[in-house]
This record gives C-alpha cells, sequence and structure tokens, in this order.
C-alpha cells in the first residue's frame, strides 16, 4: 500500500484555506498513485480551536467542509481530522475524530480515547473520551488508527488508565496510523521521537505519523512526521519547521533513515523565526517595530525577525534618555550598521520631563522611586505604540523569560507588544541564541554581548543591582518553572535559601504583570500563557 | 444529629489563615454540641489553586494541614475539602477530595467523581476522577459524601456518564453530604437551588451542602449554603457574599424557611462590591484610584469602590484634554460632590502636545487618527500608573463588557488597570447598576445617566459614530458571547444581517487586546478571561 504523509499548515477557522489544502494534497496524492494520504489532527479547523468548538455554527462548517473533502475520495482514502457529534445524551458533545474517507463518502469515525488537559491542552474541556476500539480494514491492511496522545500512555506512570494501543491491538492491525497536533519545545522532537519508537518497538507494526505543522499564535507545531517499519526503524522523516508531503510505499520498507541532528539552540532559533513569520501572515500583517536599546534582548529579536519577516519590514526605533549610556546608542548603531535595516531614533525626554512636570505638584517631597523608572519605560511604549498604530505595524515585545519570571519589566512601557518573541527564553539562553545567530558572521555586535545587563532607567543601573547573578537566577527560576520544584527541593539541590525565597516570592508576586503580557512564543516544555495557570490573589511562597 | 455548616472566605495559598479558621470552627461548634462540622471544598488550600496543585510541596502542605486539624477533632467530627495523593501508578497524580475527621485522624477520604472542566473550571487539568462509591458510617447515619459537580449530573443533557448520588444510593444513605466551591453568576443562586433541589427530591433524604464564600481574584464565591429536608423543602439557607456558621439539627427539620429575594442588579452589585473588597484586602492593598471621566463607566466604578474600600481610600482623577466636553468634568465634579471622595485633577494636555510635537517629522503628512485618539487614552493611562506606582494605590479599571467584546478601548491607555470591576457587565447593565445604585439617594448624577456615551477622544465624538446603538448591541452580543450563537442563528432571530457579521467580526479580531486586559470580575456565567478561551490568530467569522 502506498501512504502518504500530508504535513500541513492550517489556519485555524479558515476553512476555505484549510479544505483546499486537503483537497489540493488528495489531488497531487492521486497523481502520485497513493492508495492512503493522512492529514494530521483536527486539520479541517486547525489546532486550538479552543472555545470555538463550543458553536454550533463553527462544527457545522466543519462537518460541511470534511464533507466536500469526501467527494475527492474516489480510488484514494484520505484519513482528515475533525470534531464530531456525540449521538449519546450522556457527556460532552463532542468528539474529537479522525475520518476515514473513500468511496466519495465518511467510512468510518474514530474517536480520540486521551483527551490531553494539562499544560497548554485543555481538550476534556469540549471532548467526551471514546471507549470503543476498531481497525478499520482497507486494502488488505488493518489499520490501527489513534490520534496523538492516544500513543503517549505506555511510559512508568502513565496518566491514564486506559491504553487504545494494548485494546486495538487484540483486533491484530497490520500497521499503526497516528494524527497529531504536537506543538514544538526544544525537548519535544527527542522525547515524541521516543514515544513513538516505543509504541512501534511494543505492538511490532509499522507505525505512520502526522504532525500539525506552521504555528497559531504562542503555539509553534514543528512537523515532524515520521514513519517507522515493523522494527522499530525510522523509515522517512519529514521536514521540521516547513510544509512537507512523502509517499511511503509499504512494499519498500527499509529505505535510508533521515536524521536530522539539531542542537537545542537551533531549535529554538528556527522555532521562533517561525512563529514571528506565522504571527504576522495569519492576521495578514506585514510590517513589524521593535524598540532598539542596545541590549541583548532587542538586538536578538531583530536579527530574528529580519530572518522572519525580511529586513525591509523590520523598523528599530532607538529612544534614548538621559540615562541611556553612550554605549547604547553606539551599539544599537552598531547592530543596524550589520543589519542595514530601517531605523529611527526618537529621544523621550521631551516627554518624560513632561510627565514629570505634570505631575509636580503630585510627586512633591516624594524621593525617585520605580514611579519615575516606569515613565520613561512607558513613554517608550507610548512612542512605539503610536507608531505602531499609524503606520500599522506590529509592535515586537522583547522582554526575556528571566526578566517575566521576576516581574523585571515595566507593565504598560517595555511588556508591551503583539508578540513577546523572547518570553520563554532565558537571559542565558538569549547570550546562546546571540552565538548561534553569529555562527557564520557577526550579526549580534560583540559589544552588545559582552556588556553587563542594564534596564538604564536611572544613572548607572545595572540589572545586578536588584537581580541575582542570572547564572544562578536561571538554574533557580527553571527548577522551580520547568520541574515544579519547591522552596526545600531546590535549595536542597545547593541554592542559597534566602536567595531561592527571595526568588520564588518576585515569581509569585509578579503573576499579575504576566496576566497582561502579550502572548510569549513558546519553546520551552513550560511557558508562562495558556501553559501555566497561576491565581494572581494567593499566598503560597510569597 | 446536630451538623453545623460552615462557610467561610479561604485564601488560596494562606494555610496558616485557612488551617486557622477552621479550627476556630471546630471549636465554636464544639461549644454548641455540634456533631458534625462540614467546610466547603478544597477548603485546605482555598479555590481554585490552579498549578500551584503541581507543586508536591503544596501538596504536602494540604496534608501537613489536614493533620494537624484532625488533632481537634475529638467528639467531633469534621469535612474539611483538600487535594490527596492517587496511590495507584496509572492516573493522574492527585483527587479533589473530601477528608472525614474524627477520633484526631483520618477516618476516610471520599473522591470526587465528577471534574468540571469547562468555562472557568480545568479540574481535568489537575485531578484523576473518582471510580469508587461508599458512604461514611457516623453516629447512627449513613452519609452519601459528594463534592459539588457530583450532584450536577441530572438534567436531561448530561455532561457525564455516571451519575455518583446513583451509585450511592444503592447503599442507602440517611443523608447527603455536598462540600462545594460554586462560584456566583447572577443567574446561578437559582440554578445552584434548583440543581439541589432535584437531588433532595430524587433520593428523599436530607441534603446539606456547604460553599465558599469570598472572592479569587475573578472568581466570586457567594455562599448561600443550603440544607433541604427529605421533603426537598429548604430548612436553612445561609447567608450570601459573607462568611456565616449555622447549626441544624437533624430532628427538627421542619424549620421556618428562609428565602432571599435578591433582584439580579442586586445580586451584581453586591458581587462586584465583594470581588472589590476581596482583590485589595488579599493583596494587602487599601487604595484605589481611577480616571473619572464625567462619564457613566467610571462614576459606577467610583460607586462601588467607596462601597468596598471606604470613601477616604478612592482617590478620582479628573483628566481632562481639549476634547473634554465641558459636560464632562462639572459632571465629574458633581459626583464628586455627592461621594465627597479625594479628587484631583491633572490636565493631560502638555502631554499629549509633547508626544505629538516629539512624533512630528514621524506624523508628519498623515491624518489624524486612532493613533492620536489613542495617544490621549495613553496619556492619561501613563499619568494614572505613575500616581499608583508613586503611592502604592491599585488602578481600577472602568472598560465595560461591551467595550471589551467590540474592542472599543485603547490597549495600554483606559485598558490599563489591577482589576477591571465592569469587564462582565455590559452597558445596557450599566445603567440598571446606576439606577440601583440611586436607588435611596442621588449618588450619580442624573446628568451622567442621561448623556449620550463618549470616549471624548476626538471632537464632539459619540460611542454611536462607531458602534451600534447600545441596546441592540448588546442583545447580538449576548446571543454570541453568553449563548454562543453563530451568525445565522443570531440573524434568524430578526437582527439585521450586516450589522451582526460586523459586530461578530468585531468581538473576533479584538481578542487581542482582551488577551492583556486585567482579570475581569466575573458575574454573567459567561466572562471574558479564564472562562472564555479564544485563539488570537484565527479567522473564524472575521
Amino acid at each position: 500500500m502506498r501512504i502518504a504523509l500530508a504535513q500541513l499548515n492550517y489556519h485555524i477557522g479558515n476553512f476555505e484555506l484549510n479544505t483546499r489544502k486537503i483537497i489540493d494534497s488528495i489531488i497531487l496524492a492521486k497523481q502520485k498513485k497513493v492508495d492512503l494520504v493522512v492529514f494530521s489532527e483536527l486539520s479541517i479547523c486547525g489546532y486550538p480551536p479552543r472555545d470555538f468548538l463550543e458553536f454550533k455554527d463553527f462544527i457545522q462548517r466543519c462537518t460541511d467542509s470534511i464533507d466536500s473533502i469526501a467527494q475527492y475520495c474516489d480510488g484514494i482514502a484520505a484519513i482528515v481530522g475533525g470534531p464530531s457529534v456525540n449521538a449519546k445524551k450522556e457527556g460532552k458533545d463532542l468528539f474529537n475524530s479522525a475520518y476515514f474517507l473513500a468511496d466519495k463518502g465518511i467510512k468510518k469515525i474514530i474517536h480520540k480515547t486521551l483527551l490531553p488537559t494539562y499544560d497548554v491542552f485543555d481538550e476534556y474541556r469540549y471532548f467526551e473520551p471514546n471507549t470503543h476500539f476498531e481497525c478499520i480494514e482497507y486494502l488488505g491492511e488493518r489499520i490501527a488508527l489513534t490520534i496523538c496522545e492516544d500513543l503517549w500512555n505506555i511510559n512508568d506512570n502513565p496518566l491514564y488508565v486506559v491504553c487504545p494501543m494494548d485494546q486495538l491491538i487484540l483486533q491484530q492491525p497490520t500497521l499503526m496510523v497516528n494524527i497529531a497536533a504536537s506543538p514544538f519545545d526544544y525537548r519535544h522532537i527527542e522525547e515524541r521521537k521516543k514515544a513513538l519508537r516505543d509504541n512501534a518497538e511494543k505492538y511490532k507494526i509499522p507505525l505512520f505519523y502526522v504532525n500539525h505543522v506552521g504555528a497559531q499564535t504562542e503555539l509553534i507545531f514543528d512537523g515532524g512526521s515520521v514513519a517507522f517499519n515493523h522494527k522499530a526503524e525510522v523509515v522517512n522523516e519529514m521536514k521540521y519547521f516547513t510544509e512537507d508531503f512523502n509517499v511511503i510505499d509499504t512494499e519498500d520498507f527499509d529505505a535510508p533513515v533521515l536524521d536530522f541532528g539539531f542542537s537545542t539552540v537551533e531549535l529554538i532559533h528556527d522555532a521562533l523565526v517561525l512563529g514571528i513569520q506565522q504571527y504576522f501572515s495569519k492576521q495578514g500583517f506585514k510590517k513589524a517595530i521593535l524598540g532598539l536599546s542596545g541590549g541583548i534582548d532587542s538586538a536578538i529579536v531583530l536579527a530574528l525577525a529580519i530572518k522572519a519577516l525580511g529586513k525591509e519590514n523590520v523598523s528599530s526605533i532607538l529612544l534614548p534618555s538621559k540615562y541611556s549610556s553612550e554605549g547604547s546608542v553606539t551599539h544599537a548603531l552598531q547592530m543596524l550598521q550589520n543589519t542595514q535595516s530601517p531605523n529611527d531614533t526618537i529621544a523621550i525626554e521631551d516627554i518624560v520631563n513632561t510627565i514629570e512636570h505634570t505631575l509636580q505638584k503630585q510627586f512633591e517631597n516624594t524621593t525617585p522611586n520605580v514611579a519615575e523608572e516606569n515613565i520613561q519605560a512607558r513613554a517608550r511604549g507610548m512612542v512605539l505604540m503610536a507608531l505602531s498604530n499609524k503606520f500599522g505595524s506590529i509592535l515586537l515585545n522583547t522582554t526575556n523569560k528571566s526578566e517575566a519570571a521576576v516581574g523585571y519589566g515595566t507593565l504598560y512601557g517595555d511588556m508591551c507588544g503583539g508578540i513577546a518573541v523572547l518570553g520563554d527564553v532565558y537571559k542565558t539562553q538569549v547570550y546562546e541564541l546571540a552565538k548561534y545567530i553569529n555562527r557564520n558572521e557577526e550579526i549580534i555586535p560583540a559589544a552588545i554581548i559582552n556588556k553587563a545587563p542594564s534596564a538604564e532607567l536611572r544613572a548607572n543601573q545595572k540589572d545586578s543591582d536588584t537581580l541575582p547573578d542570572y547564572a544562578i537566577l536561571d538554574k533557580v527560576l527553571f527548577e522551580y518553572i520547568e520541574n515544579r520544584k519547591g522552596p526545600h527541593e531546590i535549595i536542597a539541590m545547593g541554592f542559597e535559601a534566602a536567595l531561592v525565597h527571595r526568588i520564588l516570592k518576585m515569581v509569585n508576586t509578579n503573576e499579575y504583570k504576566r496576566h497582561q503580557t502579550p502572548p510569549i512564543l513558546r519553546v520551552s516544555p513550560k511557558a508562562f500563557g495558556s501553559g501555566r495557570r497561576l491565581p494572581i490573589v494567593a499566598t503560597y511562597l510569597n
């Protein structure tokens, strides 16, 4: 049997586009004499559709689209992901399903059993879990068809009490197909391949896996669809971060193995570029602006945005104040020398002075503090947003994960923006990104990489005045955020107790700021945003 | 048997406070010769603890607290809500449990079966559902103990395939106890009493129900704990929006029925006052500021905040610009005449002029548009935030639900704030609130109520220049947001097609703005925020 894996980039709710893409691939597959073409999970509507699933109108458009696709399925079968209605009155109203289309109709609908409801996933919010297991007979093969999470219940501490493939294997399937929408994080490619390989190894039949590719706001889908033979060897691995279409013949199953060796920093880099590009293209935006401070974060964001959008579309605005070091301006200009991209300089001095003058009476007899620092940051935010509104360019937020974690940033100031590019990248990882971006030629000036980080909101300010050294801070944050370790566990690892308490308190008391940040491109296993939900009004660890 | 219902206000993660409150109630109950005292769902840690549940340290503190409470349970039993660890390796690591404490120890742990995972609820994110059903024998009674949602599966379209009381009733219990954390919305008191009454009616045994009270950021818990006799008559109904403690003797079970008759607007009013009060008190804040525009929204917020925090703690700032009508300032001053609360006037003219002057070169040859309007709104936001930062007062956001829905507001301008007071109140409901607030005396000046709404960001601007009439807009929004009706269904109700499409498009394309708003006090069955999750980059209905 000839199977095509169609790894496509869908747009949530864009039924015309998604349907046309699927039909085009079916036509292409027919030309390539394919017997079965497989599309990813919820391909019909894009993933994740979130509460659009609560609209009957939305579900109707999904099923209408599937009906129109079915008309192209003659002499070929297709597996398309989409929601389906639960006919029983008990339980949730929908299933997360795989439609098996052939002979111009829907031959079978298979439902997802294991509904991920953790981190960024909310599937039990919408879907009833499947309880009925049945293989699909097609051209002499017996297909065990599952959806994403269904294959993930195979480790030592399974999250679910049912294992769908343990049920399906009783019917002696000859091959497995899994359709997925598995988002990227820098660990996930290896974890995912291991989980899939474990399935091929356990059940001893070939496995064809098709993943979503592209980004949907903060979630980046990396693709990497893959096929294993019955010996659990990779026989086909598809591209990462881009659409792909491969045909695999089950007769010819010991083809040379592809294996992409990615470094973590390369993955993060490519994911962020895709994330920026998609945020703009899926909303029909072309132009970005950002504040270029002369520091490393904005320099990296500029480099990534140029990669994603083209240098002519990324405007850097220098916004010096009286506290900007001379270095800051010259370093920013060096960066622009390297990128040769559009830029402008707008001094914020007059705005800051006018605001302070306006508040003279109110601020009389107070000592300058964070209020004055925030005025500067907000003056910058205001200028950038005015340009954004006037010229329709989207402001890129340059806050990094370390800053977002401890609340080192000004709400409505440097925390403005349409999308936060580095909000899931710790400061220490930002430096690694700089090195990677400079791997062939100097794009980020050495002076930017080598100087001590500073917000430059008061004279001679350094991040280290307020924050612990990033090398230590990031480690403690990682244990708390990514690994969910409590204070005692972190202290037991050798970190100073007072420092750990101080850091965790900073993280927890700044939840209110993170509540109002732009969406953050997710590249780690635990990003701020929809995957990490904490109460604001709480007193745990603070 | 003498049963005490302890309706308390817990603080998430504040183990010292929660434990002390529970112990104090046990001591009080002992004095009143009570046999069993019942506390609400997850009382030990407060509800909802969200991702704190992923920290072993947090769970340990829950169980330590329960152990310390058990020491007070001699000669009395207590039911306390808390998470418990799932001993099996399959499934999620935790249960949402009710601890039955007696003889200074944990006698039984009952787990929640039905895990709400919709709207603001995420319980399947954390908990494994119960599958084992067992009553508790105590002092000759056989208690069917369930947790919140467990009693809600009794309508015609049940959300779950299991009905816990159908299982428990087989063991012939003599009474039901349900511990809950059921948040307020203006419909929910009646729905909740009906669901509980339906249970008492169906199973023909008494029902004792204890709910959480108080607010946790955006979620407002209204209390209203209640007891029914076996004839499904209310024998005890506890206070709304405040702590309460009642003792009920099962021997004396035909006591007079209390029934509080609330109007919707009264409920919304009381809920918002509690929500503001709790947001401040649970974070240790005392002082609020707001921008008083002379319009109805900020006037209502001022009135509510004074009720919640005391007039000396709420500062109104008038921020006139050249586009402010004379009426605006005089109306704001009339309001302040009525409230006699602190206020200040800060003209934003100079700031706006300086910003426009700073951007003169960039804005040359462009026509004034939303960019200039936003500059004014952001100048106000910046002044208010500077005062907030300088004096530690929290900015109250005054955006209403109609504006939030269609994106009629400036990000980082009038959308700033710590908590959004009216973000779940449609403009037409805002007028009802005004009437209610003025029921005894004029607090909101008639001039404010009677004039046409305007953002006053350009000359002679009216909301109706941009937006449909609120009477129609709010109805369409309600069908789309609360009732999840699609365009065809709404048009079929008699609304003009072009208008419906225009409104839904405004709602969907402004998701990005709502992503960055402050938490919104929830008073409706479908509020913006954690209960409504939509993708930003999507094209459905836009």
